[in-house]
């Protein structure tokens, strides 16, 4: 009989509608590949040569204030640009292109060098999280965007450059490729359902519990039935909002105590501080309502077995489609275990 | 003005329908982050610890054979297999799995642990073609098979574990995602058309010139205008044929010339064995006639700056949007001008 943990299946992916392949049997192959070096986990709380530790001196010049919380600034090397002139070319639906503008920005979490989220407290996280509310806000204004990306790659795995803890946001003229299919999708769903997609999906999983990694009273944790990295989580709103400025104070408060728990969790998994991309998704903006649209963050991490063995995403699938080998069930199994309070603090 | 050199753009990949952002400002950016370490590149003719050699064992206790040219047998360690039960699972479209079977193997190259394709001889990849022809044929007559997937990962760096020049396949009971999606794409272009999608392309592409790497008289390899990867090519057949069977001998003769001249310009652009993941996209099989399908490979390589420095799909790239920051036709000029003699030969 068909048994989900021990045979191949695909699973879909409600939110983009993409389908992925899990082979819970494969965990047993020995790894002889690629090991990791790590990198060095014992950082000054200030680091002259850093250009993100406050009163240091950037590239372009640029000397970063004595800043105390949260501090946000336009990236000295964007992908996008405000400035960029209107253009393309379509060569008989062939050869298409189109100008894009946009801005890109850089927070930084803490002014201490030596911090991750984890290890950070609740407190400077609401700021983050505040912080985090006001670009968005501000950066809405300006018609041309259309959609507003914040990130955070995590770890040099992750080709992060620079391991003072930040994040990045990118603001662009069109939505993004990911954004559209979840826009698809939810749209789709809320327009059959009158609810959103994630609401009905959290109620399911709530339920079930099988893949709860965590819960609070506004955001739950968990481990997307779709996951396709092996630690894959989202976090999910239990109210559904469009955009992070939406949040109370009193939600902002249990996104940054549900954010630091993760994170620890995370770290905790291999002790190591755990690299991720991690990021929101939310509704387009300067596009009218979205009230398909659910509020959530994606963490894609590298790991698989070790703190030094990752998860290749590579020939299949790059050329036909994403594979996992353990299932998203023993995965939330792991980390539903692991504490709460940071390796460094046991 | 737009000039598609200088500023931010999108493009559309014609043949999944997704659209890339190119940055080519983004060169500029200083790179601090994480520099790899290289392998070691001076393997001997026959490693007796490596369970591809001949004579050799392998982990399930099967000894190889003491074959000469390229060898295929089914994967130890297979993500597919054969015998999976049906079944999977649907709770209101929300949570949704379908069991997969397939079939994994893998092909040695050569019996040289020391070779890659470059610096094999011309007669050998010929003999390789010749075995993915007789893979395919024989594969596509379980008609459990929907589709098989001929793909190559190169170099510890894309997750390959085992250095003697080996490739894999991947047959598996449903149509892959990326292939799902070319199959749309090709469809709607011959249905308005009459004529497949790349051959229009490759219409336009040698008039151009600009993105051409390598020419002969049944294939060519270019960049392709919706590239991702920094030094990403492409090799198009110049008959529209679906699958690698229909090749006539002239044709494997002349694929397995670009191969090689292709590989050889990769391993000359940083002097170093260049890692790649590559594979073929076919016509899925027992699925009726498919005449949009146009046979084609894509190389997929992480290696932007240098030997050391590749480019990370992190991120906004994860999250949002592929993204690249030398544009396809920078990327060109300079594998155009890479000599097809490898390094180690000149
Ligand atoms: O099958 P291998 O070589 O052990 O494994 C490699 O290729 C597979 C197919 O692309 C990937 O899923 C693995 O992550 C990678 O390490
Ligand atoms: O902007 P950074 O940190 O220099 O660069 C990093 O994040 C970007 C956005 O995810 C990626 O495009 C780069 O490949 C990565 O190295």
């Amino acid at each position: 009989m068909f048994n989900s943990k021990e045979h191949s299946h695909t699973r879909l992916n409600i939110l983009t509608g993409d389908w992925i392949l899990v082979s819970p049997h494969r965990m047993k192959r020995p790894w002889q590949g690629k090991v990791e070096a790590l990198p060095a986990d014992n950082r000054p709380s200030y680091d002259p040569t850093c250009y993100l530790c406050p009163g240091n001196k950037r590239s372009d010049g640029t000397v970063n204030p004595a800043y105390t919380d949260a501090y946000v600034f336009t990236n000295d090397f964007s992908a996008l640009l405000p400035d960029t002139p209107e253009g393309g070319e379509n060569k008989n639906g062939l050869l298409v292109s189109n100008s894009e503008s946009g801005i890109c920005r850089v927070i930084c979490f803490s002014p201490d060098h030596s911090l991750t989220l984890p290890v950070m407290e609740e407190e400077a996280i609401v700021k983050v999280i505040q912080l985090w509310k006001k670009e968005f806000s501000d950066l809405s204004q300006n018609q041309h965007i259309k959609y507003i990306q914040i990130f955070e790659n995590k770890g040099e795995i992750m080709g992060c450059s620079n391991p003072h803890p930040h994040g990045q946001i990118w603001a662009s003229s069109s939505v993004p490729l990911e954004l559209t299919k979840e826009t698809t999708q939810q749209k789709k769903y809320f327009e059959q359902h009158g609810k959103s997609l994630l609401a009905a999906y959290l109620d399911v999983e709530l339920q079930k519990k099988e893949r709860i990694v965590l819960e609070n009273e506004h955001f739950v944790a968990l481990v997307p039935y779709w996951a396709v990295w092996p630690y894959e989580t989202m976090l999910i709103s239990k109210r559904p909002v469009q955009t992070v400025t939406q949040f109370t104070a009193e939600e902002e408060t249990a996104l940054a105590q549900i954010l630091k728990q993760l994170t620890c969790k995370y770290d905790n998994l291999f002790n190591v501080s755990f690299p991720y991309s991690g990021g929101m998704h939310q509704a387009p903006v300067n596009d009218g309502a979205h009230p398909e649209w659910h509020w959530h963050m994606h963490f894609y991490p590298p790991l698989l077995r070790s703190a030094t063995v990752k998860k290749f995403m590579v020939g299949y699938e790059m050329l036909a489609n994403p594979q996992r080998d353990i299932t998203p069930e023993m995965a939330a199994a792991t980390l539903q275990q692991l504490s709460t309070v940071h390796y460094s603090k046991q």
